[in-house]
């Protein structure tokens, strides 16, 4: 199997990285930025272009990597490829490519990266969808070689969990960050809460989390509730955001 | 080194079965409910008691790990008791004991407990504190024993990590609920998400938070936001926090 890359961003590093670790050929790279192109195609012994027109279509996959509102314009430059063309974006619809396409797909990879940062791809839900049956298993063929974790999302329900990620990924790392700021501002370590993020995202790996809420709102300790409101009078918009969520905490007891 | 433990909830179980894990007798544990009393005693090796008047008035420490509205009340139900007096609770400040008190002081597991699952004692930060030198040295001597990192914090200070804390573990679990709300109701699994779950609190274990942040409102992402936005229109309370929490976002970048 050969794949191309278009993109050269957290999600396009990762999956090239783990397509070569598989020992999956990744023949070449493009990116917007030459440089970025570069950069990604020597760590997978891949060869970088800088123009579609010099695009292998004869590879098996193409892969596209890239900011969601940018695919459509992509897919028209990439019209020539012959195999399959593939978007990784949990929120674009499959429609994305064209209501006659045949050989494309979706192959979401349901997780957060940052170059900085290995991660084992092993594990992770690589959301999977196609037009038609034979193109499907052919991206399957593919996934399984990333993950133990394949399965088949339509585009609706790859939505949800998109959106269900930015709750459970994109507003926590949120919390870290309003948290650590609280912290900072008054000389107190980040590394106090360090262990606490880490074991309050390991209670849920086996327990749902609403059997293992706690603190003042689902307590309705409204003493501490008050307390924490005057500590944050000053700075209205987390003041917002505590009584926000307080609020929605008490309601999941009712 | 002799130990009563006065309660029964999450933390008052955890920090009774490090001390005995460390090898501390746990002399014996009050509750409000007997029944819970013994439950506790039984995993400790300790004696139930159902009065304070049964107390063992000589023993080096007595922890009250208790709701923090009935702190207050339960110190007075304690007066005679000759050793150190201590409270386990991150919003309760030093002076819940009285200003003439000595003997008294803070021993905060910055940790959130569950019943159901164990928890590695020896890397919690525990914060202490206490009226006196000798009295902070003696709680020093007892938090080493459960643990490394043994920080002493004041009264203002803990409450501010008390609210970070909220921020980081409470409201963070909330944001999890939410996640796996949405994904029932659509027919889909929480395990689609528990490795994302897992990875983001991985991720700021080294990193700070505000350098890892991804999804949409960091990415200024406009389509995706209202796309999300549209999928929460039935569920205002939820469509709010998604609005809340993507605002808040953004000003981090600017």
């Amino acid at each position: 199997m050969r794949v191309i890359l278009v993109g050269s961003g957290n999600v396009a590093t990762h999956v090239a990285l783990a397509l070569h670790a598989a020992g999956i050929v990744v023949a070449q790279v493009w990116s917007k930025h030459f440089h970025n192109a570069e950069n990604l195609a020597h760590k997978v012994q891949a060869k970088a272009i800088a123009d579609f027109s010099e695009l292998d279509k004869d590879a098996d996959f193409c892969i596209i990597s890239i900011k969601d509102d940018a695919i459509a314009e992509t897919v028209k430059e990439l019209a020539s490829f012959k195999g399959i063309l593939l978007h990784t974006a949990g929120a674009v619809s499959l429609d994305i490519f064209g209501s006659n396409s045949k050989n494309v797909g979706v192959l979401y990879p349901l997780q957060t990266f940052s170059v900085a940062k290995n991660v084992n791809f092993h594990s992770i839900p690589i959301c999977i969808e196609a037009t038609n049956e034979e193109t499907l298993k052919s991206i399957r063929k593919l996934a399984v070689k990333l993950s133990e974790n394949v399965v088949e999302v339509s585009s609706e329900k790859r939505k949800i969990l998109h959106l269900a990620a930015v709750f459970a990924c994109n507003f926590t790392n949120h919390l870290y960050t309003l948290s650590s700021d609280l912290l900072r501002a008054n000389d107190l370590s980040f590394d106090m809460i360090r262990p606490l993020i880490l074991e309050t995202a390991e209670k849920v790996q086996l327990a749902l989390p609403n059997q293992v809420q706690t603190g003042p709102a689902i307590r309705n300790d409204e003493q501490t509730l008050k307390n924490h409101e005057e500590l944050l009078l000053k700075q209205p918009q987390l003041l917002n955001i505590y009584r926000t969520l307080s609020e929605s905490i008490k309601k999941t007891k009712k």
